[in-house]
Order: C-alpha cells, then sequence, then structure tokens
C-alpha cells in the first residue's frame, strides 16, 4: 500500500454482540474453503439485521486469477445487483481487516456495519470506513489468525502480491 | 453513499499533459461501448509511464449483472494478477470521478496516478485518494459528461443502483 492516510487499528471489542460471533462463522466458512483450494483463505458474508445471510464470498486471487475478487467484494459480486436499502441493513463480515478496496466497495453501498475476525495480520481501510461513520468490530479471533499464518508460511509471495506488495 | 469524509472535488487540471489527454480516449472508447451495449457508460485504462496500455476496461453493472464491476476493476480484473511493481509504474484513466471502491482499489495496488475525465456528475473518493498520496488530475472532458448525461437521462435508476443510491 501507498503510505496510509493515518492508520487506524481497531481494539478488539470486548463483549461482542452473540449476533456477530454467530454469524462470522459463515465468513470463517469460506476462508477455510479458500484454505483447502490452495488460495488467499479470507472470506466474508453480508447478513441482514435479522441475520439472513443474503450471500458469501472468499478470496479468488488464485482460484480465478483474479486482481479484485477479494472475500468482500466476491462476497457483492456473487450477490450480483441489489437495491441500496438491502445494503443498508447489513453487516459485512470478514475474517480479515479490509483492505481500502473493499472498505471502500461498503462505503459505496452504504453497508453500516463491519466485524472482522481480526486485524493481526494485516491492518487496511478502518480509518476510511469509521471516516464515513461505518462502524467497526474487531472481534480478535484466533481461528482467523491461524488461517493466515498458516497461508502466509506456505505462499508468503501470493499474500504480498494480494497485499499490492513486493 | 454513507455521509462522507470531507468531500473533495478537485478543480479543473489547467494545462493538462498531453501524455494524459492522448490516453484519456481508450478510457473514453470503453465508455462508449458500454453506452452501445445500454451499459452505465464508464470506462478505463490502465497505461504504464511509456504509454502502453497495461487493460481496458468498463462498467459492467448492465452487461453481467455485477455489483463490482466498474470501469476501474473491470480493467483490473480483466488484466488479472500482476507484481505491485507494474501497478507503481501505471495510471488510471477513468471517464468520470472514481468511485470509493474503485479508489480504494488504486490505494490497494500503489497506483500513483489517477486521471479522471469528470467530476461533475459524480465525485467519489478523491479525498481518499489524495490522503493516501495518489496525484489525482481533473481534465473536465465534456465528452464524458456528455455520455453520463446521456445515460442517466435515459436511465435515472440504474445509476442509482450502482452508487448505491434510492
Ligand atoms: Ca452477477
Ligand atoms: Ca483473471
Ligand atoms: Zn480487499
Ligand atoms: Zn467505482
Amino acid at each position: 500500500m501507498l503510505a496510509p492516510a493515518t492508520q487506524v487499528k481497531t481494539p478488539k471489542t470486548e463483549n461482542p454482540l452473540a449476533f456477530d460471533v454467530e454469524n462470522m462463522k459463515h465468513a470463517v466458512k469460506q476462508g477455510e474453503l479458500g484454505l483447502s483450494e490452495g488460495g488467499v483463505p479470507i472470506g466474508a458474508a453480508l447478513v441482514d439485521s435479522k441475520g439472513a445471510v443474503i450471500g458469501v464470498g472468499r478470496n479468488r486471487r488464485v482460484q480465478q486469477g483474479s486482481a479484485t475478487r477479494h472475500g468482500e467484494t466476491d462476497c457483492l459480486e456473487l450477490i450480483g445487483r441489489l437495491p441500496a436499502s438491502v445494503y443498508k441493513d447489513c453487516t459485512m463480515y470478514t475474517t480479515l481487516s479490509p483492505c481500502t478496496m473493499c472498505s471502500g466497495a461498503m462505503i459505496l453501498y452504504g453497508i453500516k456495519r463491519c466485524v472482522m475476525g481480526e486485524n493481526e495480520t494485516f491492518v487496511g481501510g478502518e480509518g476510511v470506513l469509521q471516516a464515513h461513520g461505518v462502524e467497526v468490530v474487531n472481534l480478535d479471533l484466533d481461528s482467523c489468525k491461524t488461517l493466515m499464518k498458516t497461508f502466509i508460511k506456505q505462499s508468503p509471495e501470493i499474500w504480498n502480491e494480494d497485499i499490492g506488495e513486493e
């Protein structure tokens, strides 16, 4: 990444909602599927305020040779076209701090909450999200950290490519 | 969009580089193709510092039912996987001020310049780009404004969907 605007690293959210802990499992499952495919193991799920899963997605850099299908954008792409009102009632769950592209996609569509699994491996656009009024929650889950540690140890060059680093 | 962080609307760049005016034609062509397909007429081109076109793309909301293929992201997706060094030598040309998603994609990959056709129709993530050190140029082209005006008059609801508005 370019020298970022002031980096914001959301601290672990104490006493997270059971609703968020429960819904994160959909995103974690996608990350696990990605790892089993040899892909960057980041998953996402878009869930409405009643807990209905609108869609799920995972990073497809390896699987599809994709430069733009991160967990969150893959989720939004697989869902397809939606009116703005649906997004505004949703939370994006993602196993890792969302990069600037994915943060920008959430802002574009007015997604008002973002719940991440962890931000120890990578810190993305949390500051941009917060500047645009998005609520950011960090569950700080060991399971999500382990997924990334396993992958980065195996394939550091793919991970660097995914975050625009060399 | 959510209430944005301080909106930045780049003024028309006086005396733009002939290099930029010339390269914008690749993006405009994509926008025109999009219009002919009934799509949102926004095009993009990624061009290196020698003027080689690395790739082009256009908004595919209508054509592919896509929620994430804007001009710039379609361009990055069609190009496929690249090492960071290639992006860092490139300028992204786009017929319209890039939304927050596309701005975030440029920041992610370290694209250091963004040249837009206009920002009268829409103002996207120019402030986010500038905060991350990206050079932003506004050619303020009537041809680009006319493309958008024609489309928005025909299909205002599709345009609102594309920018997350209702
Ligand atoms: Ca679709
Ligand atoms: Ca590809
Ligand atoms: Zn991302
Ligand atoms: Zn965009």
